[in-house]
């Protein structure tokens, strides 16, 4: 069987569009297994993700017919066949970042690890077992500004569809943010909006909270504020000092950004203001 | 805002059906908002629900329209304006019963209890404090057959859409079942097809698991192996009589069949051989 | 067998204490049949639950053998024999409030529903149903000391263990809350610490947030701020609207109700400065 | 400060236990600082783990003076200062040995890997970008006994305290279990006691549930029958094909399994006939 045949669709909603669009699939012959369709009428905005079966005989005529009949600024993908490439940015905590190399090495994560950047060199030794390229670029005695343009230039060598942050323990500048706009996918150590900022295990025992959780989002401007893709919790209890919550929390963080990764890699999020569709 | 449409559709696949679908919806000047669609590639059955705002001036035309155009033994439902009429079967734990009671009474189920039946007295006050019927109808000293005769014709005479067990615990004949093909549901007090029969918490706790659960399903011939609903669990531990399995057991009875209610009183649940297809 | 044993206790910690407890539970021909312990070392706090089997001949002697032995400003309770008593303060909404009177009405809350008081009369004739007497207190054209007055005395005229805010959507005074101080639990509707105040499934949806929580918590005179009993969650997603949210938030927030009150009803929760001690 | 030391009881039940093991305790000066107790009164026995701060200056005098005290057949385990040796037994699945190697890597086990044993080659590779040793013992052309002896042999060789299965598909015999009493730990690829045997991703999938599940377990004779440890589970739904329920599936055991040894690992899980205790 051929691979399946992927169409994204993110446009002005208007009468008549499931048809007009599933008339042009008919028209290729493709056979729709898969649809799911959400319409925000307040917004007026329409977001679709088709799965189709059968030979795809011509992408580009496809996306064409597609485009010419859609509302104007529609944003239509259709059947990415390379794998995607991520560039990974760590600090010196291991979790996030080995769940994402054993996958990318057993081939189950769906999409290519190009390299890893640190600020830090802990994580240099354990990257390099599985044959990735680690960069090391300290923030030490440079200007953020300085800083962050040797990382843009380190990541646009890869030209990776997404940088992921891995418990990059930096905040980024608006500058930097704009320079991969929507591309750049964080998870953040606490159930958020809850515990905003630094240290939230440390607020979240202080406060006796009996759940910890963690939010992969995608990055904006806003500080932990971007579109959230996924989030999960663990109990906790009485029992749990700061140390035992943050132990705990990245059990639950590690889960949570390898499920925002598979959704993303997967073609199911489509960005909505500062809220996520997930066709899960 | 007039009511939205909703559409279900059970019938063969062919190529180009959501594109038949969303044609003759839209010459309805009905707009998508949310459509769900499904297909079962080695079954070759295509399942659909799609909900449409916009005035639809005309159900029998677009029922009529959809039916000459799709596939024959197509099932199509369209916009189902009546509250659907439920009859709930009960013995003596109140648990699901009282759920169920306090939803219908303050207008929160989506469906109207007609009528309660229980084969003991025991839940009667309870039912007739919301003023709703309660038929003792007595096993005792009758043969099965008649016992169930009777219970048909006073289910008969409320003509429900559907037939809730509420925590029913007579086993119910092939020729009851047959008389309300696809429309009796169960609540199963374990996760099946774990501890299937008698007594599943005591099996549990002798057993020594983890977690146990409830299921909802269909009722078909072969007990408890009809079409799974929805499941739900709960943990437990070693500190767990069989009692208090059996209270923690109730908690999650409740709140599973209470799920599926909704599921299928929303009409999101499609029946597909002994599989179901649940939009949620 | 005769009803079991139960010892609370909280106190400052010291070298041997559960020895002394246990020496003295020993004399007393009691059998521990489950303990659970926990010693706040920066605090220098210890918390004990005891559940003995055996017949205890002199309970005021056992309290006055412990009270003797344990350090000053213990609080130490054995055995309540009398069932709890609750008040229920709510507004409109019914959900939490069907859900007590649905357990005290079959006998499985554990405790007695006292009464129930409404600042408005809409949940008057559902609590009739059940035999408990409703007092509609009116909040209108009153100050707000004089409305708390009128509701003190009603409470206090049934001493109740406990009172439960059963969606009671008026804020409480400092002098109501000292009049009652430990004894008022407060379900709030939302996954404290994230979005305090009015309106929380407004800011989440807002936010766009993938999970919505409940929180059961002791009441304070900081709003929203007392030590939290209990919390849980339930996933929403891109197709919940306020209203979806509302009223799937709605299911968790009985549910936390109901699980912080099973906690206190059987004496597993202690509290320690912002923070409780659950002993599950 | 020292490290605590923590003390497993396991014995007869008799009165005033606690008292008897607590005033020893006390005498040796060390505070208790958390505990749990279980009596089950049924089987009359009696379970307890017990955390101490302060200095332990001689271990083997409270262990002379525990078991002076205590029923016959006591089990009493001190303060293991050493860490546990585990040895792991794969197939060719790396999901479980991935999740553990890794955190052998960073210390975050609380034990360590003495070495992995695979009947394939496979995992050879992976496991020994970790520096562990890996020995690859074929099935094949061997009798189960001389195979299962080679493996005995190597097992020996390390004087593991646990054995742990990680996704090895190899049934062992009686000889080999009882070779290694009460030290095998395995993980099973369903909710135990759901789908027993082969292939219970396919029998799930078959079924139609809508929840999928692993069980991580301690090995007897009886084939998937040993006492549980714990259990999770994962929602699954109908557009799930067999092959995704086994990606979820392995999520999921790669989870159970984690937990369980960390349960093992700290000493928390005493096994009681075919059920165990778990002091979380």
């Amino acid at each position: 069987m051929t691979k399946p045949t992927l169409i994204l669709i993110d446009c002005t909603d208007a009468l008549g569009l499931v048809a007009l669009i599933s008339n042009i699939i008919a028209s290729h012959k493709l056979n729709i297994v898969a649809m799911r369709e959400f319409v925000d009428e307040d917004a007026n905005k329409f977001f679709a993700r088709i799965v189709c079966h059968g030979d795809l005989l011509d992408q580009q005529s496809l996306e064409k017919d597609l485009q010419a009949l859609l509302p104007s600024a529609a944003t239509i993908l259709v059947n990415p066949t390379q794998k995607k490439r991520l560039v990974v940015l760590v600090t010196k905590e291991h979790h996030c970042l080995a769940d994402i190399l054993v996958r990318d090495n057993f081939e189950t994560l769906g999409a290519e690890v190009s390299a890893v950047i640190g600020n830090y060199q802990d994580l240099a030794p354990f990257t390099e077992k599985f044959g990735i390229p680690f960069h090391h670029i300290s923030h030490i005695e440079k200007s953020k500004e300085d800083f962050e343009q040797e990382i843009i230039q380190q990541i646009d060598a890869y030209q990776p569809d997404y940088i992921i942050l891995a418990k990059y323990m930096r905040i980024l500048s608006p500058a930097f943010v704009a320079h991969f706009k929507g591309k750049i996918i964080n998870i953040h150590h606490s159930f958020l909006p809850a515990f905003i900022g630094a240290n939230p295990y440390k607020q979240a025992h202080t406060r006796g909270v009996k759940i910890i959780g963690a939010t992969a989002h995608f990055v904006t401007d806003d500080l932990d504020e971007g579109p959230i893709i996924t989030q999960d919790v663990r109990r906790v209890n009485h029992t749990f000092t700061v140390k035992d919550m943050v132990t705990a929390g990245k059990e639950v963080e590690k889960a949570v950004l390898s499920k925002a990764l598979q959704f993303v890699i997967e073609d199911r999020v489509l960005i909505h203001g500062n809220r996520t569709i997930v066709f899960e």
